[in-house]
C-alpha cells in the first residue's frame, strides 16, 4: 500500500496538480506506464523534481492512480446522460452512439482505463486494483441498467443482468483494444451492435424491437 | 525497421533461442514490456549480454517480435482443430469450449498477444505492427468460417460475416482483458456466449439452432 496521501492544496495548488495529471496522462497514453518514467513527467508538464514529489509524494504509484481516475471520469463523461439510466432500449442505442462518437474523435488510443489493466497487473498491484474498481464500476452501470430492465420485463425473466453486462462490457473493451490496432472505429462499432444484438435476443418475444 | 536479422543458427542454437524466447515471454507476460528490461532478460533465462546479442542483434525490438510470434503460435494452438474450420454451429461451440479450457488453466493474465499491442504502440511501432498482423490473422480464421457459412447457407445471405468476426473477436480479446481485472474466467464465458447469440441471430430463422 501507499502511505503517503496528497497533501492539503489551495486552489492554484490544486489547479498545478490537475494541470500535471492531465499532461502525464496523454504522455502515458501515448507510451505506456512502462514507457513513461517520472523524468518524461517533468520535461513534458515543465515541474521541478521537488514540486513533483510536492503534488505526488507518493512517487509514480500515486500518480498513476491519479491519471486512472482522470481518464476514468473523461470516459464516464463521455457516455453520460445516457450510461445512468440504461433502462430503454432508446438509451442503449444513445449510449452505443454515444461512445463511438466520443472515441471516434479521439486518436485510436485504446481505452485509456482498460490498457492500464495488463501494464499494471505486475508492476504495481495497488495501482492495478484501483484501475480494476474504475471498470467494475463502470460495468456496474450496464448492470443496474440490466437489472432495472429485467424488472420492468424489457429482458426476460430468465436473463442474467450481471453476465450480459459483463459481456456487452467485454465487447466495449476489446473493441477498444481493436480500434488501436486496426487505427480504425469500425471494431468498436461492430462490437457494440453485436453486444446489442445479444441484448436483445435476451427480450421477451413480444417486445423485440 | 530493424535492419539486423537473427543469424543462421545450428540446431543447439536453434534451442537456446528458443528457450530464451520462452522464459522471457514469461516474465513480459508478468511485467510487461515496459517493465522488463534485456537485463532482467539476461538474469531470468541466465544468458551472458553477448549471448543475447547473438541471439538477438536486432535488440529489444527483436525479441519483443519474437515473443509476440511465439505467444501467437501458442494460442492458436490452443484453439485447434476448431480455428481452422469454424464452417459449423458444432465447431463454434467447440471453439469456445477450447479457448475457455486453455485460459481457465492459465494465470489469469489476459491475452498475451492483445496486451502487446497497447504497450507497443506507442513506444515500438514496428512490434506493434507485427502484434497487429497477428491479431488480424487470428481474426481472419473466423473471418474465413463465417464467410463459408454464409455461402453455405448457415448464415443469412444479408449477414456481414466481416463485422461478425470482428465482433467476436473483439469479445475474446475484451474477455480476455476482463479476465485479468478480474481474475475469473466469467467475463470471458460471459463474452464468448453473448458472441455466440449474436452469430445465431444472423442465421436463417429455419436453421437456427
Amino acid at each position: 500500500m501507499t502511505t503517503a496521501t496528497a497533501p492539503r492544496l489551495t486552489a492554484k495548488g490544486a489547479a498545478t496538480r490537475a494541470r500535471i495529471v492531465a499532461a502525464a496522462a496523454d504522455l502515458v497514453l501515448a507510451r505506456g506506464v512502462g514507457g513513461t518514467s517520472l523524468d518524461d513527467v517533468r520535461a513534458g508538464t515543465l515541474t521541478s523534481k521537488s514540486q513533483l514529489f510536492h503534488y505526488f509524494p507518493g512517487g509514480k504509484t500515486e500518480l498513476v492512480m491519479a491519471i486512472a481516475a482522470y481518464q476514468f471520469e473523461r470516459v464516464l463523461q463521455a457516455q453520460r446522460p445516457y450510461l445512468e439510466s440504461l433502462d430503454t432500449w432508446a438509451a442503449w442505442d444513445g449510449w452505443r452512439d454515444a461512445l463511438l462518437a466520443h472515441y471516434g474523435s479521439q486518436p485510436h488510443w485504446g481505452c485509456p482505463v482498460g490498457t492500464l489493466v495488463s501494464e499494471l497487473t505486475g508492476t504495481d498491484p495497488v495501482a492495478a486494483a484501483q484501475v480494476a474498481g474504475h471498470l467494475d464500476s463502470w460495468c456496474g452501470h450496464l448492470r443496474d441498467g440490466l437489472r432495472r430492465m429485467r424488472d420492468s420485463g424489457l429482458l426476460r425473466p430468465d436473463a442474467d443482468p450481471d453476465r450480459l453486462a459483463l459481456a456487452v462490457f467485454a465487447s466495449v473493451q476489446g473493441g477498444l483494444l481493436l480500434t488501436q490496432a486496426t487505427r480504425s472505429i469500425e471494431p468498436l462499432s461492430a462490437a457494440l451492435d453485436a453486444a446489442l444484438t445479444a441484448l436483445h435476443a435476451a427480450a421477451p418475444v413480444t417486445t423485440r424491437s
